[in-house]
């Protein structure tokens, strides 16, 4: 697949990921990018009153999915000051959404890594995680 | 000014605000559309640990500005299920960002209006929202 084809897959999965969390009574949007000057996103924020969530949603072809250093420094970067409990959202193929927390990241010499057996065991589904309190 | 010289002005003051909110030390982004099927979202929410803030932003070249009813509506729907306060930012040329309070708002027959009058006097300089507890 080309590169603008994953770019557009990872888009509709974070679409699919926003109605899941509508239809669960929450709020959620994609967020957009910040212009020239870049700063921190998450790729989805979500709330439900109680909750919020920042989140990076990826949809994964291959096995496993690596993540920059910087890329889980600045999402924790934003959710401290937003208020917002930090999360990885992953979805291989043949696979739900699944959701991972940071700590239960594997750490590598560049950044971190999750695997699809570290998601089947360590990640909650979306059903999960929406009554996680 | 064309239709699309509009919607650029629009966006640029929407991350003009959002590098505002980044300044005073909160976490903001634009917030994406959600697609074909269009959910309720602000086009700026903001946090900073303690208040969540759900905004409509906007720059306006004229002396008012009208609201449909149903903008104001989701506004407060999405706010109200994210648990985030809802709020009009509008920007008048010569005058700088007015934070409104939906209940300031002049009611019409088809919706709302902020006039630069209103955002004179009853709207909050961004100084001043940031530091309101």
């Amino acid at each position: 697949m080309k590169r603008s084809g994953f770019k557009k897959k990872g888009a509709k999965g974070e679409r699919d990921l926003v109605h899941l969390f509508w239809e669960a009574g929450w709020a959620a949007s994609r967020v957009a990018g910040s212009g020239s000057v870049r700063l921190p996103s998450p790729d989805i924020i979500a709330g439900n009153g109680a909750r919020k969530i920042g989140i990076e949603a990826k949809v994964v072809g291959g096995l496993r999915k690596y993540f920059p250093k910087k890329e889980i420094s600045e999402l924790k970067e934003y959710c401290c000051r937003f208020g917002a409990e930090p999360w990885i959202a992953i979805k291989f193929d043949n696979l739900g959404w699944r959701f991972i927390s940071l700590e239960d990241l594997e750490e590598t010499k560049e950044g971190f890594v999750v695997s699809i057996k570290l998601a089947k065991d360590k990640g909650l589904l979306f059903e999960e995680f929406v009554q996680v309190v």
